[in-house]
């Protein structure tokens, strides 16, 4: 397979994504990939002739994920920045994954009317961790944007969600723990029902710091909470299963 | 020390209440204790002086739980089934706590006027895991009234513990976890958040069929998730946490 070598602007480098093959195209002064995108692909269950939209793609990692691991239709990545939408742009043409990822630049809280409504299968975020005024926001604007409630809330990326899943489709999202409750209250706030959840752990004996949940619309379904899903074992190496995702075995 | 022989209704036994010395009264075909007792006694964390009410005290496990171990200045349990409530009062005289612990018979959904508003540390309960309308309900009165939603809702039990806690109280609950997105609705609606959850999992690969869960008034804490708490290891044997709840080590 010939691969085409891509254009680099200044302070961008080509790193390994996982044990799988990708690449990625990234700014290590600006904005890397980090572990979430491996617990989110790992978490959710698309099938061959699904379409998913990632909102607020970044660099274009989770598509890239999705799209050179399963027989998935089609990936959208929505992203505000345009730094970051070039970046991805060229990440998924270095994969030769032009055919199965579509990035898209665009603002979620005003979604681009080629997005149909109720046309995806999953809808999948790694939102904004923290509100714009919670903490230091990063004076590297592409970080602080990716980490802060800066170019969009919880409440934005739910209500887009909610606007382009299909009936039956599925919401997923990686998010702090401590944000739980606002979490479930702002999907009820949009008909969407927790279905799946899934809680991560550093270490075994460590709080949880972040969550995996997935929520359909209107479901009247129990939610299920999975086994924990620890990331490193006590002798701080990684578990197994995080391996797993490394390597694309999920 | 001398021990009062209680006098013994048909059907009734004395059984031992974990390994710590305790026992109480049962019969076995109405109504016994199970490990949610254990479960719920580890998880909070009352301290010396605070008063404590158990809601649905049933045959009084709870109270002797707690009462037979830690400096607790007064616990009240109430309970509407007069059978439960006179075995919970001579499993209270048999373990010579009556100085600690009173049994109070009475509905929660109209709370006895002795019970006075905002004036417990924490409530506690073990309410109802299922709607009355949602499977087989047991012909036995006693474990139907324990286990379906007939005496009381959750709803009602969530209702008379944000009447009885005090403003910086807390609320201390055991429930299945597919019901953990109408248990956090019911807490908010009566302005209770949650502020520490624990899932629990009768298996380290299984999904988790128990939360533990406690909120306070209108906290604006974020919600911790503690580690997982497992019943039994891969070998089928009581983890190692599980024993020293029935040993009373917390």
């Amino acid at each position: 397979m010939s691969q085409q070598i891509p254009e680099l602007l200044e302070g961008e480098r080509i790193d390994l994504l996982g044990r799988r093959g990708l690449q990625i195209i990234q700014n290590p002064k600006k904005f890397k990939f980090t572990i979430d995108a491996f617990l989110l692909t790992g978490f959710i269950k698309p099938k061959p002739q699904h379409r998913i939209m990632d909102l607020g793609a970044g660099s274009g990692v989770l598509s890239l994920l999705i799209a050179g691991q399963r027989g998935i239709e089609h990936i959208y990545g929505l992203e505000i920045q345009p730094e970051l939408v070039s970046m991805a742009k060229r990440s998924v043409t270095l994969n030769q994954l032009d055919h199965k990822i579509t990035i898209l630049e665009g603002d979620l809280r005003s979604l681009p009317v080629s997005l149909k409504p109720n046309s995806f299968d999953h809808v999948i975020s790694n939102p904004p961790f923290f509100p714009a005024d919670q903490g230091i926001v990063s004076g590297n604007e592409a970080l602080a944007k990716a980490k802060f409630e800066i170019s969009c809330t919880l409440e934005d990326v739910i209500r887009a969600s909610a606007r382009l899943v299909k009936a039956n489709g599925s919401v997923a999202l990686i998010y702090p723990t401590g944000r739980l409750t606002v979490l479930i209250q702002t999907l009820a706030k949009f008909h969407l029902n927790p279905v799946r959840l899934r809680f991560v752990y550093a270490r075994p004996a460590e709080n949880s710091n972040l969550l995996l949940i997935e929520a359909k619309s209107d479901s009247k379904c129990a939610p299920v909470v999975l086994p924990p899903l620890f990331i490193y074992d006590n002798n701080d190496h990684y578990t197994d299963e995080i391996n797993r995702f490394f390597k694309g075995e999920l």
